[in-house]
């Protein structure tokens, strides 16, 4: 790949990694899942212990789930990406996100601040790049409780 | 155009943005007026009921006159640009403000936290890409009183 | 340098930044010292009056010592960069900084957040590009007392 074309899949990847915090946020759960490969994973177990999703369906229908009743926002910051050819590559972003329930979900959490980086592999399918696999690793993690 | 040019110009605009974020925080309102349009529109109708404001003047007047008792920080991230032609272009940003008033202005407010998304377009004019509408949506407003 | 080249070294700057703030908030201090000018100045002078580090061993031992009790988050948003020549460039970056102490360490503050500028230059030296001055100036300070 030229210097350009690494380039156009920077900002190919960037402009993925917004679409997915802008649909968590505005519950785009359609679009949300789109931009996972098939065999995406996603592991959580930072937060809790274990868990890790296998698949866009699996992905979509339990962080859809968790934040049903939920006003989120997540932010990404400060991407460093690799292109390791030009159908692969990884990204570090931190993270930060702020989490609001509307009523008591089981856990006794009202308010969840957390600080952290994902860490990301990408894959290109077709003309559009998917996420492939990303972890959640915390910095710092503040919850309030009812 | 080609892909170089394209990239040139998404760096125009992320820094175009970049640029009204820290002259709002620095109250730099000349800098912060020649950023937009002379027909330039705000649309702040999410947050104050109809208000929309038309001409770069008008804009500059009233972002100035509400933030002069005001200790603002406003953040952008995550840009999802698209260039339609060498003089037009739209985006999408998160955004986050946070603001602390140093006096009660009349509405009560002492510290307004909030977290959204700006809608815009863009034009050429000249050399420099300005903005050329911008509507601001809310996800969350957090307001606390004096 | 033509276009490509200055997009190139604007990505390669975006990502040393990066790294500065994810070498900081995970304490890695080895990568943290290498990515500045062995005579780089960090000015913090608007945080504390006077403090002007010099060198990057001085930087180093100066921001490790001060954070080795604390829990750290750096933000960084929205780069205004210019390339002045293929090795010296200029930057202006939106910060954010969280700090929470997990002992009083004398100083009498247990958090600590910040709104502000990083104001920096940069140097090539051999294939990379490294860190030659900082500045941080501030919109905003709110400090919590034990």
């Amino acid at each position: 790949m030229n210097n350009t074309d690494v380039l156009i899949a920077l900002e190919a990847i960037r402009q993925l990694k917004a679409r997915y915090l802008r649909f968590v946020d505005t519950k785009q759960w359609d679009g949300f899942q789109a931009l996972f490969c098939d065999d995406a994973t996603m592991d959580i177990s930072d937060d809790v212990p274990d868990l890790i999703l296998t698949g866009s369906q699996v992905i979509r229908d339990a962080v859809s789930h968790s934040l049903a009743e939920c006003l989120s926002v997540h932010q990404g910051f400060m991407p460093e990406l690799d292109i390791l050819s030009p159908t692969e590559a990884r990204g570090l972003w931190a993270m930060q996100d702020k989490l609001q329930w509307t009523r008591d979900c089981g856990n006794g959490i009202r308010d969840l601040d957390g600080w952290g980086h994902y860490h990301e592999t990408y894959r290109k399918v077709g003309d559009e790049w998917r996420i492939q696999t990303l972890k959640l690793t915390r910095l710092r993690l503040d919850a309030v409780r009812w």
